[in-house]
């Protein structure tokens, strides 16, 4: 029997055991509010505090408590049959559930998001999977599977995916993996990324390429989480040289969101660094640029003022100012300048060649 | 030497004549606007009317021309060297080109349009790609590729990526392919795509499963295009029951857009027929659904009033006019009401047993 199902059936007895006593039974869930939310320095992440909401068994709570039930059988469910189900799935799954049935997405999501929270795990090892995938793969790297069916191991070399990728299951709980790449490097956009496999850049730099396309999945996250940790692998990021990469995307990958502090230590790489575009590599490159725009102006002010990670950072802070006061952002295709393969000859192997300079 | 850089050296060698000749030399170009395409309903797609404008070299005209000129330099490049350019990135390369650079992305991907469709060719052949990647596939395909560098044929096997699934690249023309599969079936969302990977539907029913991930990009419909041509498959689209899945979903992939008339020859599926959700499917089925929202509405009226492929099937105007009429919209993965794998004991096989009903 898997670790969840253990779980879940212990949690389960305990609401049984109270109501063949009688007695009123209750679940407990993190308190899931930016008030209940840290910084942790030292782990790199958000977290919970620690505040939790009780939810007992009452007339007015019959409802909630009935769906959460049904709910947590669900992913027992799920888990035993080594399915999953999309947040959407589950929501219309409980169309059949009678008086328990969700009338709203947005209330089943909400129950799923407290299990999550309750079991302390991502709401992937519960079955549920999120409704959208991301994130390519190509290089020194065999993922290990399995079929399904026959149950039969599928090792999955993406080193002969030739111009296209693997692509990243929306669930990679149970992927393994075989590689003797010395780094990850994650790429913000799929004409960086094409560029990059159309070449083997990956074969000169002994490295695995990853597609992030813009803000990573959960999916994309978990991937490059569990690949980096199981394979102690340095993860390298390479955005555009704008408050939105710098701001959403990378700070997404390296220490998570927010509003979803129960699950970030699945989620955020903490151990990524940024390789580039940097503020001093549009100067150092003489790369072409664009204005800041205000929405970049403000983004980049909010990092400086209210985000605990860049404030954390002196040189993040550092960096960030040098950006607003030079008042211009750069993609990362803008070495295209110098050559279309600038970027291989010369950017990736001379920034490559000093990691400890990374921005943290 | 290959047909691209034959075309390009003939058309640049009449302008180097004209202008040894000391006459001036001129560009034609088709006229790329919505009152020089017409719907053609026997080759399913629509096309320009053959309206051209013609750039002569004058005073005036000097930069665009130079600029022009030197795109074509590049595209020619790019097709020797067997490299690829973004959009993004061929702006940037014209940074180098001093006088001739542009100023702003919007010019560069203008004149990129105008050799496009001076050539008549989609601008892949050109050595230039898009920006965005998109689309899955998992399944009976092998798909040859070839390693850049060692010119080594690559046989890519789709039936052995486990849960994950092959990306497709961002430039497909010179893929290959084998396969014994019947039909592909080309997804609306990745959670569906994801339940149909994950339980091997592609092996009961032998077939190419394709996520396109919403509206699909123009590698995926290419690639789509081009496999169902070679492989004489036929191509059945299942996407969520509402005027956005069957207006711009379904219709991008089977006719093309209006604005891109120059080059739906080569991006659209003409012969791909609407499995479902469709409105019937509704009721026979007793999905549940959401009001269909205004914007719905109106998109389903512009559908009726102004869209020359729907005004063209009487059948699709009375499913459009049903689902206004039932004010419903449904999803695909509504199906999971009645069983998660409900999509794949019963909806899936049942209405493949009557491909003939599909809508055209």
């Amino acid at each position: 029997m898997s670790n969840m199902v253990k779980k879940i059936e212990a949690s389960a007895g305990v609401i049984h055991e109270k109501i063949r006593k009688k007695q009123k039974p209750s679940m407990s869930f993190p308190v899931r509010s930016l008030c209940n939310v840290k910084f942790r320095p030292n782990v790199g992440y958000f977290e919970l505090k620690g505040q939790k909401k009780t939810r007992t068994l009452t007339v007015n709570t019959a409802k909630t408590f009935a769906q959460t039930l049904r709910m947590i059988a669900l992913s027992k469910e799920l888990v035993e049959d080594d399915d999953e189900a999309t947040k959407r799935e589950a929501y219309y799954v409980s169309k059949n559930w009678e008086d328990a049935r969700f009338d709203e997405q947005e209330e089943s999501d909400t129950v799923m998001d407290d299990i999550e929270a309750m079991y302390e795990v991502n709401r992937e090892q519960l079955g549920f999977i999120p409704e959208e995938k991301g994130g390519e793969v190509a290089g020194r790297l065999i993922v290990i599977d399995r079929d399904r069916e026959t149950g039969r191991r599928l090792r999955i070399d993406c080193t002969r995916f030739g111009t296209g990728a693997y692509s990243i299951p929306i669930k990679v709980e149970d992927l393994g993996f075989e590689t003797g790449a010395k780094f990850i490097l994650a790429i913000e956009t799929a004409g960086m990324f094409q560029r990059l496999v159309k070449h083997n850049y990956w074969k000169k730099a002994n490295c695995i390429l990853v597609s992030m396309g813009g803000v990573p999945t959960r999916a994309c996250r978990r991937f490059i989480r569990r690949l980096a940790d199981e394979k102690k692998l340095p993860v390298y990021v390479f955005v555009d040289g704008d408050p939105y990469g710098i701001g959403n995307i990378y700070r997404t990958l390296k220490v998570g969101s927010g509003n979803a502090a129960h699950i970030n230590k699945y989620f955020c790489v903490p151990h990524a660094t940024f390789m580039g575009i940097t503020p001093q590599d549009i100067i150092d490159y003489k790369l072409p640029t664009h204005p800041l725009k205000e929405v970049d102006v403000k983004r980049a002010g909010d990092a400086l003022k209210n985000d605990p990670f860049f404030m954390q950072h002196k040189r993040w802070q550092e960096a960030i100012e040098q950006l607003v006061k030079m008042g211009v952002r750069a993609e990362q295709q803008a070495l295209a300048k110098h050559g279309l393969n600038y970027v291989i000859d010369r950017y990736l192997p001379e920034k490559l060649r000093h990691t400890e300079r990374f921005l943290p």
